[in-house]
Parts: structure tokens; C-alpha cells; sequence
């Protein structure tokens, strides 16, 4: 069989020049979105809609009174929203059956780019192993696009492209030719066996730990812990399974 | 003291993200650019022009035919012009004194987005230590600004990027925040040994593979053979000696 390309977008400044409107998108988010939206479907979510700006998501609620409004912009909630991206709110709270509307500094805006010509599925350490047994299933060509800092290149984003890479080059069934996937897979050997002393000098953690979330960080680290794979449908989250 | 920034852009596409007005800029594009340009100070070259495009490389020589024209895209020679952008085409030709003007696919490009804001020199394995040398006397911030390809992520420059991120890191001056600078270190201690190796699945080194100079890949990874800083001063580079 003919290798399958798998790529890795370090930013989306420069998603087009990844984009090829065949291969399957896999946003990613590590610090905390796409980990959120992960958790959250464990939890019994029935659907997320990712949204760009706090104004979409105040539409939603206005015609969808039952909705549950999540909203993030530089690490906090925004004032008057139910959630931020935490994910460990969504585990002491009943999620049974709703909806969720969220919008995200980098990875709800990610995810808005790559919809336009791609298939998109949510990727994070918490789906990590079901995630790439059901990418190696569909047998297309994949693309890692890590939602970064506001375009800026982060490390978390990279490690879990770099986890990724790794799971679904053992399978043979891709081949190996790009940059940007070698390198996340190198930092990821380097960083595996403690993702957390891997990033304590990474931009990110030092903005969440000014708001004091470092169990945030050591929950979204935490590998595997889901079957869910989140999908876009219709411009909606829902959960595929991959047990 | 205050601790000075250093950072790391990894393509063109993301330079005004770190760009900051203030930083003296290095540009890297080691395979070949910015490494043909550090050899050509050493063998004797006086000035070398990096323009944008063909046409601007064939204008300076219709008004000033002694200047020598070199040219590359997609890897491979411009015909009509004197030189590609080969390194050893430099060691085997007297330039004592010459003008180059040289466009190429990657490099002068990335100098010509740099220098609206910024001061620019040159980096490469080539002038490595020199160059290392030479910043933290400056005393400045530092942006390392790789030229990648086609605006895409590329292995080799970000090695550099990391090899001059271990040496500045070591003076002490410099703070470690950026994320992009801590992962190109991660990835030159990893390659450090072998780059020629690690760089095995490169894009780049495929791409040149098929143009046959592997030799070219090995000169470039060679490490501190000169001593010679190219710096930008008015549009033109001449070299700085760093004894």
C-alpha cells in the first residue's frame, strides 16, 4: 500500500502551507482547550460548539437557553460565562446530556481554520492511544496542527505532536518526511518521562502558573485516560469511541 | 545586570511575532544561504548584496558589471548567472575584493523581511563560535531567525538555532522563556553528535540529495571555520572579524 503522509503544523500562521483539504486534521490544544473537550465528552457531554469570539457564543445562549457557555481569553474565564477551559471543572460537575458552547484563545480558532477544508478531530495527551488507533483505521493522511500561543510555536502543543508521531510511525503505515514532525517526535523521546520538569521553563506554564492552575497542567499531562475522539460534524463536537 | 532576550522564530511566515525593533537579528538558512555567505568573507569577498528577486540580482549588474551574480531556486543554480549558492564554489575561486549580488530561495528573503526593523548578521555552523562571541558583547537582545523553506519549519536551521541558544545560555545573560528556543536546544543536544545523521530525513536533505551535493550538506555542518560575522549596513553585507 502507498504510505499515507503524516505532517505536523506548528502554528496556524502557517496552516495553509500544511493544508491539502485530503488529510484528516487533528487540532491540538494541550493547555487546555482540546484536553477540556476530551474530559468533557468523558463526562457524558453530548455536544461542544467551538466558536470564535465570546459575542457568537452569547448568540448561542440567547437562542439556546439550556446551552452552557465556556469562554477563555489569556488563560482566565471571561466574566460572566459558566466555564473557563478548565478541565477539571467539567469533572465535578453533571455534564449528563448537554451542550457546550466554547470559545477559546488559540483552540477554538484553530479549529475554525481547519474546518474549512478539512475533517477535524480533537487530539490531547487524555485521548492520546485511542486517538491514534483510530487515526491508523481511517487510513488517509493525517496532519497535527498545534494551536500554539497566539501563532507563537509552544512546546506542549509540539510533545503531543511529537506522541503522536511516534504511535502512528510504528504502524508503518506513514511515511516520514516532514521537519516538523521529526522534531516533535525527538522533543517528545527527550521530554516523555516527565512532561511536566519538560515545561517548566515553557511560556505557557509560567502564564498558568501565574493564575495559580498548575493541577490543570498535571491533569492535562496525564495520557490516555479517554476513548473519546471529539468530531467535528456540521460545525459540532460530538464523541466518536474508540474502545 | 538585566537579563537580555533571546529568542527563536522558526519561519518567516511568524517573524513579526518576535519581532521587536530592538533585537540584533541573525539569520540562518544553513543549507546553503547564509553559510555560502560566511565562507565567501573568508575567501576574501569585500561585499555581498542579497536582493529578493532574479530581475533585482540583474539590474545591479547591468549597472555594475563587475559584480558577480548568484543565483538559486528550488535548490539548483539560476541559469545565466555565475554561481548557485554552493559554498565550495567559493574555496575554489578567487574572490579576493569581489561584489556578489546573490538572491536565493530562502535566505535573502528572510534578510529582506528582517532589516526594515532590525540590525541583521549572519549565522551558520560556520562562524558558530565567533558569531556566539561577538552577540553577548553586544550586550542586546537576540533574535535567531530561521530561514526554513518556503516558509515551512525546517530541521537544519533549527539545529543552529539551538546550537547558538546553548552557547548564549551559557554566558548567562540571556533569559530562557521562549519555547521555540528551549525546544532547538532540546533538538541540537539530541543532533549534536551527528548532524549529517539526524538531519537523514530532512526535507532539505532529500531535496538536495536528488541535485547531488551531499558534499555541500557536510561543508555547511561543519562547525566555527571562520571567524567572519556578516553584517547588513546600508542593504550590503561585509563582514565583521571576530578574532
Amino acid at each position: 500500500m502507498t504510505k499515507k503522509n503524516l505532517q505536523v503544523c506548528l502554528s496556524p500562521a502557517l496552516f495553509d502551507l500544511y493544508a491539502d483539504r485530503k488529510s484528516i486534521v487533528v487540532v491540538v490544544d494541550v493547555l487546555r482547550a482540546t484536553s477540556t473537550m476530551c474530559i468533557a465528552f468523558e463526562k457524558g457531554v453530548k455536544k461542544m460548539i467551538p466558536v470564535s469570539t465570546v459575542d457568537q457564543a452569547l448568540e448561542y445562549k440567547a437562542t439556546n437557553p439550556d446551552y452552557i457557555l465556556a469562554a477563555e481569553r489569556n488563560g482566565a474565564p471571561v466574566n460572566g460565562f459558566d466555564f473557563g477551559n478548565s478541565p477539571q471543572t467539567y469533572i465535578n460537575s453533571d455534564m449528563k446530556g448537554k451542550t457546550i458552547v466554547m470559545t477559546t484563545t488559540n483552540g477554538t480558532k484553530s479549529i475554525n481554520i481547519a474546518k474549512k477544508d478539512h475533517d477535524v478531530v480533537i487530539g490531547s495527551f487524555l485521548n492520546l492511544k485511542a486517538l491514534a488507533n483510530w487515526l491508523i483505521k481511517q487510513e488517509r493522511d493525517v496532519l497535527v496542527f498545534c494551536a500554539g500561543w497566539k501563532d507563537k510555536f509552544n512546546l506542549e502543543d509540539t510533545l503531543f505532536a511529537g506522541a503522536i508521531t511516534e504511535l502512528l510511525d510504528k504502524s508503518g503505515l506513514y511515511n516520514n518526511s516532514c521537519d516538523a514532525a521529526q522534531a516533535s517526535k525527538t522533543l517528545w523521546e527527550k521530554g516523555r518521562h516527565d512532561l511536566f520538569g519538560f515545561l517548566e521553563n515553557s511560556s505557557h506554564r509560567k502564564r498558568l502558573e501565574k493564575l495559580n492552575i498548575d493541577s490543570d497542567i498535571h491533569f492535562c499531562l496525564k495520557q490516555s485516560k479517554t476513548t473519546k475522539i471529539p468530531i467535528l460534524i456540521n460545525d459540532q463536537l460530538i464523541a466518536l469511541d474508540e474502545d
